[in-house]
């Protein structure tokens, strides 16, 4: 989120500059402030920096509230509005932008994406998620390779991922699994049913076979319909819920990890290409306002041949608003246990080349 | 743990070697095994790996065992034995150690400091622990962050560092706390008398100063005296618990999270001189048992001056064996809100001078 503010306020130095403070609750209550060349010098060196210099914010807006956000920008002589966030920011956008042309104002809005979930279409990617999912990657191999030395006196850990509705970061996991018998050995997401009883199996028959298992479980695991009917989804510690269940009925030590805001936070892990390509879409997004663009969010598109490349593309806000993606077909195999090439090939640029399995322990 | 064992197989590369496989616990079902030169050359690429090469294990050994450990490696002709890892470990090295020597068994025998908590007698530090310290005090950084720009919709979060019974690593979560008003707020450690009512009251009054407060807690946080007497410390967990108390009597929205295994596994945030001086010490094991030595942790002993220097040591096992150090009084502060500037100065080389404080946000 920072590295695309600041690639757009150096993209348009030479503007007059405010900054929305905390999203569109700040639009809701006015809170605009200039922002000074200096702040620009100032931060420039902090551009890495997790979460947002201009805070975030949650506001339940409905369509007289757009109206009223236009007519705030308008007084303050706003020309253009860049708006960096997720399906919910794309469709408020669609709607400020309306809103605006509703009433006369030529108000140019532009989307710049940013999601860990990776939710968002129209786009190969979004920013955020490469640098997620290289935290999740390397660290269930990290966590892997510590329990399968521990695995004499403790044999079982389910670690839970970010994603409310689809598995594209629980799947990440699985990018430096070279072997069967590598770590993680099963992965749980939204977009393939579950059932607790076939979880049960299949963590007991991959213990029996290797004497430990890791499971990565997306944090929006859907459970299965029962007779009774549709269970209401678990969400938020269902890691906790299933390591639960193996002590008990498995009877095998087990404990169960969400891997925590460290997912969205961790600079440490930042895939330093995801930085790359949040800075270039805030300089796209400063030439796009410049040029007279208006509603549209700017999309990643990786370019056809074996190196990796992108281009930036523009996709109307209505494609995107509210649209949600999940993990392609081609990419949900029916087994837990796979990792479909195709999904690591094209991870593997995003989240660092640098990333690689280990080599068997002698301990096996 | 994988760092020290290449240190000491590349420093006696010459030797005949053995490895024991899962600690103690192999030594108890006499699983030892020969590491050809080619596992050594093999593996050089990997000695960062995360978890032990050989296994870890658990064994609940008595006197009777240790007489039996030291048959079992005199009938292979072993001469000299390097063990790595915390108290315990130490402990048995005398053990085993003493009851060669009664059997008249000439086994030399030479412990390396291996530990997270770095809960280790007789040394400046223990490796594991500087890396597990960078983890904790850049992702409390980055995750404290992230909280100040959600702070409207989140404001408050308990993070668990562990440290069964001291409060190292939790108190290396302030490293990079720079201004009163950075996060973390508080910091909560065994050293130090833990009282509920009293962290409530603490938690209230940063909230109510700053909009948010984040509070790191030591997994091993031992509670206060009540009238009914002692309570029995809550151990693993303790991050939720205080969470759902700061949800139920402050009414604030609060979550829990445990730093997990990452904080003694996580690769890229492994600190590069910690790894290099657990290699250091796996070497220099291999020098002390060439020349005959025995019946000694190795230990880093820091030099004098402003420059950041080690030295080996020599502590004889009994100095270490069994006992735990806990954080020094004068880096216990009465507040939760201080982080001495002498516990900072010690810890920043061995987490990494890398790491720096962010600038203040725009939206504080």
């Amino acid at each position: 989120m920072n590295a695309s503010l600041f690639g757009l306020l150096e993209a348009a130095a030479d503007c007059s500059l405010h900054g929305v403070l905390n999203g569109f609750q700040g639009l809701a209550e006015d809170r605009v402030t200039p922002l000074p060349r200096w702040f620009v010098e100032e931060h420039r060196r902090a551009s890495h920096t997790p979460g947002a210099w201009l805070g975030a914010g949650r506001w339940p807006a409905g369509e007289a509230d757009f109206e009223r956000f236009a007519g705030n920008l308008e007084r303050r002589g706003i020309g253009g509005l860049a708006i960096i966030g997720g399906n919910g920011t794309m469709w408020a956008c669609r709607e400020l932008e309306r809103a605006a042309r509703r009433s006369g104002y030529d108000l140019r809005v532009v989307g710049i994406p940013k999601t860990v979930d990776n939710d968002l279409a129209g786009t190969d990617h979004a920013p955020g998620f490469g640098s997620a999912a290289r935290f999740v990657a390397a660290l269930v191999r990290d966590v892997g390779r510590d329990l399968q030395s521990v695995k004499n006196f403790e044999s079982v850990r389910i670690l839970e991922t970010m994603g409310r509705n689809v598995g594209w970061l629980a799947m990440s996991a699985g990018l430096l699994k070279e072997r069967p018998e590598d770590p993680p050995h099963l992965i749980y997401i939204p977009e393939r049913p579950f059932d607790e009883e076939v979880f049960l199996r299949e963590v007991e028959e991959t213990h029996r076979r290797l004497g430990y298992a890791l499971a990565v479980v997306s944090e929006g695991l859907t459970p299965h319909e029962t007779e009774a009917g549709l269970k209401a989804p678990i969400l938020g510690g269902v890691s906790r819920e299933l390591a639960g269940m193996v002590n008990d009925r498995l009877d095998l030590p087990a404990r169960g990890e969400l891997l925590g805001m460290g997912q969205r936070a961790f600079t440490l892990a930042v895939s330093e290409r995801d930085r790359q390509e949040a800075r270039m879409l805030g300089e796209a997004a400063a030439y796009r306002l410049r040029s007279g663009e208006s509603g549209v969010m700017l999309a990643l598109a990786r370019k056809p041949g074996s190196r990796y490349a992108v281009e930036v593309w523009d996709v109307p806000f209505d494609e995107v608003a509210g649209a949600e993606r999940a993990l392609p077909a081609e990419w949900v195999p029916d087994s837990p246990a796979a990792v479909p090439e195709g999904f690591r090939r094209w991870l593997a640029p995003l989240a660092g080349e640098d990333l690689a399995a280990y080599p068997p322990n002698l301990a096996e």
